[in-house]
């Protein structure tokens, strides 16, 4: 089993959507529930989500938001009252028409006597909901910022579910806020916007590019979307965190107004921002390998597992009895500010089988302790971040003691590799050379074309009879078009199945250098890529 | 301010709910939707709600379960087939029949062309889906025991709703899991209802009764159901979490079985279990005053909030910096095995409107900071379980160093004082005399019978005009009738608007004593009250 090719019945290499779907199976992450779209979060993977909802919420109330919670069910008048103000509006919604079943001729069916007078939706968002209160709550401005937020369901009719990334049921958070001034409420969009872009980068290990999108990939009603774009091993990238400026575009359909300090009434300015469990999937397809997933410690449900071998002989009682101790004295010790999270795995089953489910599920330090351990009182063990050398799977060894002092450290430096690895490749996959639009169609238009210099972990990169070849992003100046010269950007973007994924809020230098679309002299740097 | 009678317009003796509405409004905990039946939990109820999680998913961890998320809608077809099975399936439920809005002679709408071929339901209780996975899961008796929990929202289509009591939409979670033996079964089944009592009596402050439903009260498909019972302060009973012994009723429906250890299949014997945001009810009904709600301390978003008194002069910056450095202080000591929960409230608006908002929102302990405290190095604080000597608000006064070490201990006795009330109240009125239904009758029936030995805190017990005299529970031998003797029963009780709460865990002798309803021996106890 150590000498095994790879734990997942595909590589990334060979094809990069069957891969996740693997590892979101064999982790035991997710499944599909049978109902359409709507996934079954298990427990390890919700493990995950809850890990990442702690960090969030914690930022959160740092930066002064209480949490607080909305209905599921939004009269279908108050989506009508925003398509009217919001172009662009989407529709795809699950919408409550009865609120009774009722056996008709021996069939169970919506009961036609129990209809709703008004249809409900439910939610896909709670802007026009939350305005409502908003618009009863303010009065003055002391009673703003308005600081809220949310963790909840949403629910958007996806025509093309995938576990993590676009279901029809998602869980998120979403922070809506209100404020007395432009300048403040900007503020708060990019403060969240900094929020999400340090968690992504300091605990899921997930590097990110934290930009501003184009006018025509923003938030419908917003003057502003910004998000955090972060780079998968297919060189895609996946939105993974946003954040909208609404400026008073919500709050002048809602009437959302307050009693200035001069006394006069002014329109309230309105952010919202969100993250989702979408964030679980950018996770595997940044850090997983071959052989499963990767997690970073400071998410992981459990840092360490120490798994017995066991042979049904009576010293079995002394190896267990060692690995109970040895979670114990890791458990009592401190990784990133908290008590590390160790198990000692007693469940039935053969040890290797065991490690292997734990290495697939990406736990960072799995040990295997068998007699001879016990006999000489040290630990053997796998790091997950770099499990193998070539084909077989590389143990450590070290004296107990020295293990459970050097814990911490050790899972520190696995998140550590493993945000630096994943950086690396972020850096090492964005074209800054394709001056010409013509030069974006040679790079990403031929399936032959040289591939970007991928960094080693990149899949693909040490694979042959690789499917697709690996692409990353662009960074192009332009011009910031507008209306009919955007729309025709758009369209040679499309043609690539490229879209703009954000002009980074670190910029570079433009000097004398020229709109990749239209040859005018260039407004600002874009970062463009395929997405998901 | 400090002499007023009541910090609510309507007190518990007038009228009891309007009380409570008063509260639950006062202390910004919930408010109306709009949406109907939907409640908006606002953050100080949700703080409650959240620190009622933290309790409860902590102690679901320690007694080996996982968090997972099932999807929110269930198809028609599975509640079909469990309606099949299940005698006195409720049916009010909310039907998703279309999936995408469209507008049509200007009118937004459901999209004729978008119905589904399914109707889905919006998970009133997760059983089937839930279920479903089970059956897929469990292979072997090594799969078993099974222990999964979910946080969620549910939908119930209630008639009459009220905040938190019966919503339409309510936060809630639900266990469920599965064994090898209906012993291991019923074995988890008290064990989750022990969970809820001690989390109940220990961290709400709100006493309980635990026991045994009558079969006629069980959840449908339930071979026994339990359930802890607290008394509000109106005498009637809240049924505050419950835990079903499902047999194999559920399994045998949906095929859930396992191959023994023997190499048979037998059928997994399942349980469910749950408790919601109801509690944030219970605990208002069982703690608040005529001032409001009062928080016992572990579950209070804050423990301690200090108010300064500010004059608009220069002093008002010592006062300020003293308030911040003691709440600094404060948060550094420990109470409950946590940190203390403290907060310097710096918001604008009077000093008094403000100790008025937190004395109503239930802190616990709330300090009110003038010029002189900072000159005297000390603290003027109210104690929220008794602010009040006769009409006026009672402040005590300590050395700041002694408020800051005593902060845990005076925390402790808060909890244990709410506690003891509570339970002082509870004990005194549970009527142990009455021997026949005549005397149910004569103690239930009349509006002017006797007052039970209330206790000095319940409500009306000091209030002259009190529009309902207050009843609590009586405590009658019964024998456990069947079929038509028990619809007689439940006609007799209903007559009272009486129902059987629980045949309590804990049972006295029954020697000698006749059934009420029938007169033939008495086989148990149980507890019968107006309910909630």
């Amino acid at each position: 089993m150590t000498t095994q090719r790879h734990a997942l019945s595909v590589t990334r290499a060979e094809n990069f959507a069957a891969w996740y779907q693997a590892v979101v199976g064999e982790a035991d992450l997710a499944e599909d529930s049978g109902v359409r779209g709507c996934m079954i979060i298990r427990p390890w993977g919700y493990g995950i989500w809850q890990r990442m909802q702690e960090l969030l919420d914690r930022r959160f109330r740092e930066t002064g938001h209480e949490n607080c919670y909305f209905p599921l069910f939004i009269p279908l008048s108050y989506i009508a009252k925003e398509a009217e103000h919001v172009e662009g509006f989407a529709k795809e919604m699950a919408v409550v028409t009865h609120h009774r079943l009722k056996t008709i001729d021996g069939v169970l069916q919506p009961d036609p006597d129990a209809r709703l007078e008004e249809p409900l939706v439910v939610r896909p968002t709670s802007e026009t909901v939350i305005g409502a209160a908003f618009q009863r709550w303010i009065r003055s401005h002391r009673d703003l910022p308005l600081l809220l937020n949310q963790w909840a369901n949403v629910v958007r009719w996806e025509m093309r579910p995938r576990l993590f990334l676009r279901t029809v049921e998602f869980l998120w958070q979403e922070g809506h806020t209100a404020h007395a001034t432009a300048e403040e409420a900007l503020e708060e969009t990019r403060r969240m916007l900094e929020v999400y872009r340090s968690v992504s980068e300091d605990s899921l290990a997930m590097p990110v590019v934290a930009g501003e999108k184009p006018p025509h990939e923003r938030f419908p009603g917003a003057d502003n979307t910004f998000s955090i774009e972060a780079m998968m091993q297919d060189g895609k990238a996946l939105q993974a965190g946003t954040a909208h400026y609404l400026g008073t575009n919500f709050s002048r359909a809602q009437n959302i107004r307050f009693q200035t300090e001069r006394g006069d009434l002014a329109l309230a300015y309105t952010t919202s921002w969100g993250a989702t469990t979408r964030l679980v999937g950018g996770v595997v397809m940044t850090h997983g390998d071959d052989d499963g997933l990767r997690l970073p410690p400071i998410i992981a449900p459990r840092q360490i597992v120490i798994v017995p071998i066991l042979r049904d002989r009576p010293e079995d009682a002394s190896v267990i009895e060692y690995c109970e101790t040895l979670a114990q004295e890791l458990g009592a010790t401190v990784a990133f500010g908290e008590a590390v999270r160790a198990l000692a795995d007693r469940k039935p089953g053969r040890s290797v089988d065991k490690r292997w489910g734990w290495l697939k599920r990406g736990v960072p330090i799995v040990c295997e302790i068998g007699g001879r351990d016990v006999a000489s009182g040290s630990v053997s063990f796998i790091r997950r971040d770099r499990a193998r050398k070539g084909d077989k799977i590389e143990f450590a060894t070290m004296p107990r003691a020295e293990l459970v002092r050097a814990a911490s450290a050790l899972l520190a430096e696995i998140q550590s590799a493993l945000h630096g690895e994943a950086r690396a490749r972020l850096e090492a996959n964005i074209r800054t050379d394709l001056a010409t639009f013509a030069d974006l169609e040679a790079y990403y238009g031929g399936t032959g074309g040289a591939p970007a210099g991928t960094s080693e972990s990149a899949a693909g990169a040490d694979e042959s009879g690789s499917a697709e070849s690996f692409r990353g992003w662009a960074l192009v100046p332009w011009s910031r078009p507008e209306g009919a010269a955007l729309d025709a950007v758009e369209r040679q973007l499309k043609s690539l199945k490229l879209t703009v994924r954000v002009a980074p809020l670190e910029q570079g230098s433009l000097e004398g250098r020229r709109c990749i679309f239209s040859d005018v002299p260039a407004k600002e740097w874009v970062l463009v890529g395929r997405a998901y």
